[in-house]
């Protein structure tokens, strides 16, 4: 853990140098707009340990597979985002020495992530071995009001000396991945030119032969005036630039402001890409640095009118809460369905791939209620255009007739994951990808959904699981074998209740959907079970015998289901009679010593009653959380919430309040000492829910909002704003009653705790809080 | 498969040269000392696909772990087997023309491996494309007499043509491991030097800092007469020899001899190595040529005195067990606690380290009857030279007090694996230690070594298997989860009753063995108690109480055994109903779809049964072997041994004899399609014990031999000589009778069927043959 981070409300604060910690503030101080995105890098030259990171969605590198043991199945490529071209390029020398913070004293040292207008700032002086004193400033943004656009701005004053500037800009593409399997780099230069003040690099991906096309644009300023400056092309392999030099006197400053596109093949034809980088640099530059500032300021406001939560009383969880939403707006904005939420988003580089279950299962609510209808929309859509891959993911693995797995880890529908118990059996993802369809048509009320993109998954995935289970003789009835399910520290068990459960589930929520096709579009019905092959009467059948015959462990004695087969066969030690010493489990103990325990990393029987919660009573879930959360280590970034948002349901508000605190400052204070990697970026939203469906108690029933809201003892009140069908309101619960506002949009009604409201129009309905029945 | 060696009783032939099997000939024409060994790679250049192997037993290097995803208890290091420096380098051009197979049309082509002389032979014209055709002779051995020395003739006849030759003689120690994880090569110079025509090189490996020196004398002669050449020193980093030139006439033959000597830093201080290798290489030299050879064909006629089986009237048996024998021999001699059996012995790198569980369950059988009993000692003693590593891996996995583990698979006692489900699970390992150390004393009689070696490792195995099981609340029984059985197409499963039985069966035995050495040896048993800090009343009541109350999985209906809990669950389609195109399995499944399918890749509850035979009696081996053998894929070379030795005790010969097909010409005919890895040493025992165990019947019970065999159909007779307690027998069976004849040693009883009869002096005596009563 680490607490240098200054608490503020609206922004990240670090206000010393320190380079033990750096790179857990280049992970903080990440930018990003959903198309591309970059680590907290500093601008000029850095010799200390650092890990620069640019990176562009989409764009991957299959990075030939690495094993210690081979398995049959296993992908031959991982695809991994790539760190791309370093557009910041920058090398400032005084009288011949360097500007490298890594080599000098730093004083009256102070950076911020400023939120609320989506830019970086960052204040110091540079003393130079020789006693000179340069003053730094310098602020940095990555458009959100156009995606391919970032910028930033460097002053240095002259405090003390006079003297000579030499000065490099210049566009880095000869970079490589940190994890790269082979130590190999993964990009070629295709072009590079230089006009005026304009560099241009494309450089291609090996393999996959994406192109990037990387613009810059600078302009230089000796206080307030404009420099024309006389600069020198240079260039080596996968780099272009410019120097120049220029005398600075005692007292002056200089100002640099760089201007930078991305653009991809993704969405320009190669050879139109420097063309259009071209155009798109020059338009861009011509606003001008402040323009493109206020525009980016006036995006975020528009952001943070659909997404704040405010937090009164507690200034740590204020800008907790906000720095979450904030990076997971920052990751995916929902604008292209080929992009999905890597869990670091664009903050590093571990992990590789893009999408986990995660996006399904706790990134989804975040976007569902703060972002337009479509930006959720378009995550499901990215499964739906991936339908064939999981198909042909499935058949790899020996399923057959139209059954689908989709991936673990992908970029773009293939696996590329390579560990047996995880690639192979952590197969509930799929059940995970079938819930999401429910829950967005639920949530957003898009029945049509489901015959334009849904039903088709949901047949693929249907069908797996009817694949997937086999009949045992013994029992007379369907088993589930070899999977391992959220809990990972188990693996290759048999009967996880979860997975098992959520496959019923998928059966019968496609049997359903099925029929709504039908009733709704009778031909586009028939096309869908043409094109899928679909063999109604025998496949419905075996559905419809599995889900009457399948196998869920449970001990009945105890009135608990059973994560597996065998579960009570483990010592059952509890986490809080484990000594501190042994925790975490994944750094103290061996392996198959955690396997062999009754520890849990994540909620898994209690994902289940999270997901399908409607199906059991509130007893249950007591007797279920009361078995299962004393065993749970919480040992995956995605488990408290669920726990804080079940605890909250059974009325145990400071429990609820605890799960809550253990991730919502997670990456600010480094809590798994693992930040300099890169930031949670799925767990983020994780705390989001914990929040809403927790604290607020949100759910949608029957079309409707309804609220169990509770405030946690140490704050004042919270408040959230909330997108639903149109309307976006704005809940706030404080300690005498919760009350709501209609932001926009047509009127709704509201159930909080037992009484149903309306809200017609930018009045404040308030609710009174309920008598206490514990 | 190929089928390209010729049939032979004593040789392994090919008579073509066929570059596209020319990597599995090197791994068939393999040489080997117990000390050191060599593929059968050409002395001269070849530019073809060739695996060099070079070998010194126990000089390892520990590389470093690769993996894809690390588990918390995973060895840093990897110790392999390294190539060594290779002794033969040997280049010829005649007319500035390389001597290179690779590149020119082969004639007349015989190889021969003489397994009765051990010496490796052949011949054939090279035709060069300029039409020059030269006659090759070579002869080649590494001798068992002396196990550090190594040679070659190599002759040479103009055929058609006079000319020059240039000729390069060298040692070549800049080589490196084709599986090293990192692409590094392991060894550094140490010294080397040129006197007259002995070369010396040392080189000393990274890391571990073995010295190895080689050292080689030439001597050359045209036709018959030793020439005195006149030769220039050349050498390069790692490498050294001389060079000279001479002319041939047509018709002349010019013959070179190299003679070659490994020393290595575990036999000789490192700051000698040089100069006892100047010592060895003189005194081996002076000895020429052909006296090493006669030396070596004598140590092999004594070998094989001992060890020889005899087949009559299938020649392909007679060479295939015969081979099998020989690789042993060459493998392991027994004379060095510090060597081992590794599974591909010197033919080859796969795998790393040397030691499996195969030597104590498969291999110690074939020693213990065809060896001093001192060679088999030294199996288990190295065992007892790495107990304290044993502990102290156990420990890196959360045991304590004196538990110990030994590894999956080891060169200096520490792990060097790195595959969860097999390093940390596939525990039953440590049974097999302790059953080696039983067997060895039911074999020899030799109880003395229990208090000398064996109890302490019977102490920490039986402590390890204390801890390792937990107790259920549920079952109110031990269980033993999260292992993996000797099946290891299923990983981490719960109960596996091979596993669980003999964990018993050690508690046991180790009980016993305090017992025992109590009462041989009160002082030393103290002795033991107080190294090991025994807690005697403690440790032993867990024990008994674990004994007595251990679960074991069974299926009463059926009558069996259940390899582990929940077996019946899996869908249970017998091998026989598979499609053939599904075969192997492992390599045409996915490896999920392998886990949960019930087919067994190699004896597992029936492995329990070859051990434990004498717990259970006939019916209930009839029932297991009729309800696993039908679902056994026998995927690994170490099953069918056991499934055929099982089938003979049940009287089923035609399948008994079946089952020994399957691995008696495994690498001969490439069975498995990867004899170009090396050969499967571990599993020629494996054959071996078919043989004598199987078709012979052997067993020792109460001190005594005894035998039920049996004659495959197809055979004329087989017989096998048998070393047991300082007396030799060769025991014949025929259409007739079985005859045993006491070849040396004092006068034995044997129990042949069930007629005991006494061995007096070298007078055969006869058994007939039993009534068949089926």
């Amino acid at each position: 853990m680490t607490d240098y981070i200054i608490q503020d409300e609206w922004k990240i604060i670090e206000n010393k140098f320190d380079p033990s910690v750096h790179q857990i503030s280049e992970s903080l101080f990440s930018l990003g707009n959903g198309r591309m995105g970059q680590r907290g890098n500093f601008e000029e030259s850095y010799s200390g340990k650092s890990l620069q990171g640019n990176y562009i969605a989409g764009v991957y590198y299959p990075d030939k597979t690495r094993v210690g043991w081979w398995k049959n199945g296993y992908p031959e490529y991982f695809a991994k985002v790539l760190n791309a071209a370093n557009w910041m390029g920058l090398s400032i020398q005084i009288d011949g020495v360097e500007l490298d913070l890594a080599k000098m004293e730093v004083s009256e040292y102070y950076r911020a992530l400023d939120m609320q207008e989506g830019n970086l700032v960052r204040k110091c002086i540079a003393n130079f071995p020789d006693g000179k004193s340069l003053e730094i400033n310098s602020i940095r943004f990555y458009s959100i009001a156009d995606d391919e656009a970032a910028a930033y701005r460097f002053s240095i004053k002259a405090l003390n000396f006079s003297g000579k500037i030499s000065m490099a800009s210049f566009i880095d593409g000869d970079i490589k991945n940190e994890d790269s399997n082979y130590d190999e780099k993964f990009w070629d230069e295709v072009a590079k030119q230089q006009n005026g003040n304009t560099s241009l690099l494309t450089i291609r991906t090996k393999k996959t032969a994406f192109d990037v096309c990387t613009a810059t644009s600078i302009k230089t300023y000796l206080d307030d005036k404009q420099l024309k400056i006389n600069a020198n092309t240079i260039e080596k392999e996968k780099w272009i630039g410019q120097s120049f030099e220029l005398d600075i006197q005692e007292g002056n400053t200089f100002s640099f402001e760089k201007i930078a596109v991305n653009l991809s093949s993704e969405n320009y034809a190669k050879k139109e890409l420097f063309e259009q980088a071209t155009e798109r640099i020059a338009t861009v530059s011509a606003k001008g640095f402040d323009q493109l500032l206020s525009e980016q300021a006036a995006a975020w406001k528009n952001k943070w009118e659909n997404s704040d939560i405010i937090i009164e009383g507690d200034v740590a969880a204020q800008q907790a809460i906000r720095f979450n939403i904030f990076q997971l707006n920052q990751t995916y904005t929902g604008e292209d369905a080929r992009l999905n939420i890597g869990p670091k988003g664009f903050t590093g580089e571990k992990y590789g791939g893009t999408t986990y279950w995660d996006t399904e299962a706790y990134c989804l609510p975040f976007y569902l209620s703060t972002a337009e209808e479509n930006v959720s929309r378009n995550l499901l859509v990215y499964r739906h255009n991936h339908l064939q891959k999981a198909i042909e993911n499935a058949a790899k693995l020996g399923f057959k007739d139209g059954a689908a797995l989709y991936p673990m880890v992908t970029i773009n529908g293939e696996e590329c994951h390579n560990e047996w118990e995880i690639t192979f059996e952590e197969i509930h993802r799929n059940a995970a990808i079938a819930f999401a369809v429910y829950r967005y048509i639920n949530y957003t009320g898009d029945k049509a959904y489901l015959k334009e993109y849904g039903l088709d998954v949901l047949i693929g995935i249907a069908r797996f699981w009817a694949q997937r289970v086999n009949w045992s003789e013994q029992r007379n009835l369907y088993v589930m074998l070899g999977v391992t399910g959220p809990n990972e520290y188990e693996n290759n068990i048999n009967n996880n209740w979860y997975t098992s459960s959520m496959a019923i589930w998928c059966l019968e929520y496609t049997l359903t959907a099925l029929e709504s096709v039908k009733n709704m579009d009778a031909a586009r019905y028939q096309e869908i079970l043409d094109n899928t092959q679909f063999r109604f009467e025998e496949e419905t059948e075996k559905w419809q015998h599995i889900i009457e015959n399948m196998y869920l462990p449970e001990d009945k004695e105890k009135g608990i289901f059973l994560q597996q087969d065998n579960y009570l066969d483990k010592e059952q030690i509890l986490v809080k009679d484990l000594p501190a010493s042994d925790r975490p489990l994944n750094q103290k103990w061996s392996w198959d010593r955690i396997l062999r325990s009754c520890y849990i990393k994540q909620a898994d029987v209690l994902q289940g009653f999270y997901f399908l919660e409607d199906k059991f009573d509130l007893e249950t879930l007591r007797r279920n959380f009361d078995f299962y959360e004393p065993r749970t280590v919480h040992e995956s970034s995605l488990s408290p919430c669920v726990h804080s948002i079940l605890a909250a349901k059974l009325g145990d508000e400071k429990r609820a309040y605890e799960f809550y605190l253990r991730t919502s400052r997670l990456d600010l204070d480094n809590y798994n000492n693992d930040t300099d990697d890169g930031l949670h970026i799925t767990s983020m939203a994780g705390t989001w829910m914990s929040v809403v469906e927790g604290f607020g108690g949100m759910r949608v029933r029957n079309g409707a909002l309804e609220f169990q809201p509770f405030l946690p003892e140490n704050w004042q009140s919270f408040s959230f704003q909330i997108g639903f069908r149109n309307s976006l309101i704005k809940v706030s619960v404080n300690k005498e009653n919760t009350s709501v506002l209609l932001l926009s949009g047509p009127s709704l009604k509201l159930k909080i705790w037992n009484e149903t409201k309306s809200l017609t129009n930018a009045e404040i309905v308030n609710w009174a809080l309920p008598v206490l029945e514990k």
